[in-house]
């Protein structure tokens, strides 16, 4: 692997980690009711944006670091529909 | 403007813009005790190396679009400074 490569993980890494603390907060508190919806889907298109994108320019990290971040939307989402509503 | 490079902007623009929420509410409650310094810290990191790594690749996607994240991430760091200790 190349170093700006690398490079691109760690920053993907970097951004996608802002996530967990939502993710976290939601999973110990069991209460979703206050999280956007829509911050979520709004991020959720733009993850699948990206990706389509790093395919078409064969961008590695910009796939990876995308499919990370897709995880932890879903996730989020799945979280904001089970405690979301009481 | 290619077509691809439309949609790499238009998903950045999805991404970035989760961290308006955020702003917005600092703004308007002027608090930020419970704010994650470590977040934006982490986050500015991020953007700075995606930066850098937009201009190895001559992507401009990425480079617009984490220096609006930038932007939006020196902003709250500011209000954080600002409103983060009584």
């Amino acid at each position: 692997m190349e170093f700006i490569e690398m490079l691109g993980l760690i920053a993907g890494i970097c951004t996608s980690s802002s996530l967990l603390p939502q993710l976290i907060k939601t999973v110990k508190t069991k209460e979703a009711q206050d999280v956007s919806l829509m911050m979520f889907v709004v991020l959720l298109v733009g993850n699948g944006l990206w990706i389509y994108y790093g395919f078409d320019r064969s961008d590695l990290p910009i796939i990876l670091t995308n499919i990370l971040s897709l995880g932890l939307n879903i996730a989020m989402l799945v979280f904001k529909y089970k405690y979301g509503h009481k």
